[in-house]
């Protein structure tokens, strides 16, 4: 059997991804579709919508074969990390190809731009170490550097993009690991990553359907035609049962706690906080409202706002900068949240070659390796009120993996 | 001007507090009444049931010249530490007196205890270890040590009620700094310390006050009657304006979250985590579905009930050893919260001869001195929703001292 991974969040499931999925499986011609998804907290320094558990739900009823936990390690991290530790996992589970979305949809433009790169890595990076000394933001570096060093020789990828942004730290993570894997690019449909409203009938971009739904005032109906009926109900039981969906607002009151409670010197050792921000964020958390309000009392021009929310998330979760660097340079475990028949057939197939231990229930684990995510878990059932909050920390340690026939 | 000192929590100001007051005055015939009174955490280890500022409101409309912060270092602490404090601060303050209520109301029992004890006092230290190594309890322990040492020559005070207790430690206090003032006890009258219901028409224990008031479900009929109009008031308008009065249940998602968030390892820098008892702490944390059943699954033998909420207290302010040893041995502030004209004038007859700065507004002081008490304030405002949540987090920094005329 072979198969084709993904990098995936799912902040929900929708039209898009499974777009996507449809054309990964129908371009690679593989057997099996392997997520690689985020737990609670994602990339931007958010909490998911809804649990990993309801996402993985959501994933699998719509024809992914096996969803695997992104550690926090990599999840809650700048591009770079992220698609480090994504790639790896997704060679760890023997994919022969993976498969990203992206603005360009051209998979030279990417190879083009990674090789002339790399050909002048050296100067690449310590231009964009001095243009981010100047106070730009990594995005803008990555670009500018690129410009700044005429490197364009062949057609190249416009690195302002956020999916190319992504797209090529992928692609460089599978040429640091000796490109195990076939990368393929799918051109995005209709939606921009960022948009907030919706432009087309049945593609909108996941920020514009989280937007709707906390604005649905517990009716989902605005959303229905963006997302398959299996996201739909899923997003509508965990309503109904949890009475919200979970942003930072569920979170402020506990992140504005941590930053009272804690010295300047003691937020230091958290992960990300350097160069005296410790000052500000205890500053301004004082006075601040709502995570919205703090977060334009806290924003600079130095920092991007998922810059600061990533630091946001660390606080909050307490992850120290020890902690992080002891887990972040290399993936350790896989940790399976789901499977359909297929996915299982698959994962007996390759399990006694897999290079690292597969984690189906936390108890078969010593504790410390996947502390991060523990805690992480811990930490986000902590949104929801009582019975729903126990029964979520729970799940952590007793949820086994989804099995969707 | 005279003046007498008393040590106090309000929690809330009733008419067994009235009587005591009128007692102090009378029996010592000064001019002056002071107050030493817990901010917002108490020796028994629990958020106060209105904060500082509506108690000292309470003191003031009822009698009391001068209410004078304990500071957190020496309130949440044992009998012994909470009665150092208190009683160098009524030293400081220059009284000539200080007054205590207890079960025994003769002064002499007192110091013929205290001197029986200083005269064996190493002994009778080692033995109170010893017992309290087999498991048992410190009350228990330091009656069971004095009779064990047969020091009973004259007539001495019952130290297995907690007023007694108390009182020894203030009058041990005064010694130490070599009686400076002059002890008067009163004996309490109707209501034991720890009586959860009411037997008397208008005497009734602050435990059975709170208990009535958190029963209450927004009226304060119930409580009427044992305490001062002026009480009644401050107590309707708190309820009126935050919803809510303060108890352990407002501040459990916190305490969960911190020990969730905490290692084992950072937990035993907290003061009083010792004995592996930060392994307990955790484990439960994660089962508990409410305080009184987290408190219900840590509880040992080994430790009192109050001994454990009084560690709570410390995890949820994240107070460390390390911070509290450089603050516990000595005074190093008055913080004034409030006081009547005749206060004032006592004030300004005694500034010149203070030995301590006298704070009256935050800005006033380095703020590191009094970061404990900075610390708790903010963490007991986290109780609240928002905006009371914001207005009592300012108020710490804002609120000028009381005036009442």
């Amino acid at each position: 059997m072979k198969s084709t991974g993904l990098v995936v969040e799912y902040n929900p499931f929708h039209n898009g991804h499974l777009f996507h999925a449809e054309q990964a499986r129908k371009q690679t011609n593989t057997d099996v579709i392997i997520a690689v998804m985020s737990g609670n907290f994602l990339q931007r320094g958010e909490p998911s919508i809804v649990s990993k558990w309801a996402r993985t739900k959501m994933a699998l009823q719509a024809g992914i074969d096996l969803v695997i936990e992104l550690p926090y390690a990599f999840a809650v991290q700048n591009a770079e990390k992220f698609a480090f530790g994504s790639i790896s996992i997704l060679n760890a589970m023997g994919c022969h190809f993976f498969c990203f979305g992206s603005e360009s949809g051209e998979i030279n433009e990417f190879s083009n731009t990674l090789e002339a790169i790399e050909k002048r890595k050296n100067e690449y990076e310590s231009t964009i170490k001095e243009l981010m000394k100047s106070g730009i933001s990594y995005p803008t570096a990555l670009s500018q550097s690129f410009n700044k060093l005429e490197l364009q020789e062949h057609k190249n990828v416009d690195l302002t993009k956020p999916n190319n942004i992504l797209g090529y730290h992928y692609m460089k993570a599978n040429r640091s690991l000796q490109n195990p894997m076939k990368a393929v690019t799918i051109k995005r449909k209709n939606a921009n990553y960022h948009d907030e409203e919706f432009s087309s009938s049945t593609i909108a971009s996941a920020t514009s359907i989280r937007k709707a739904t906390f604005n649905s005032n517990q009716t989902l109906d605005e959303i229905k035609q963006y997302v398959p009926e299996t996201t739909f109900n899923v997003l509508q039981d965990y309503l109904t049962e949890t009475q919200s969906f979970h942003n930072w607002d569920l979170y402020w009151p506990y992140l504005q706690y941590r930053l009272l409670s804690t010295t300047e010197k003691e937020l230091t050792e958290i992960y990300e906080i350097e160069e005296g921000i410790e000052y500000r964020l205890k500053r301004e958390a004082k006075d601040a409202n709502s995570f919205q309000d703090f977060m334009e009392k806290v924003k600079t021009k130095r920092y991007t706002w998922t810059r600061i929310q990533r630091m946001c998330v660390h606080i909050l979760t307490n992850t120290k900068k020890i902690e992080m660097f002891a887990h972040h340079n290399q993936i350790e475990y896989l940790r399976l949240l789901g499977m359909t028949e297929k996915g299982k057939s698959y994962l007996n197939q390759i399990k006694k070659d897999l290079e690292f231990p597969l984690i189906s229930k936390l108890s078969s684990i010593p504790n410390h390796i996947v502390e991060l995510d523990i805690r992480a878990a811990a930490i986000y059932s902590q949104g929801l009120p009582n019975p729903f909050r126990q029964k979520l920390l729970k799940a952590e340690y007793s949820q086994p993996p989804y099995v969707f026939k």
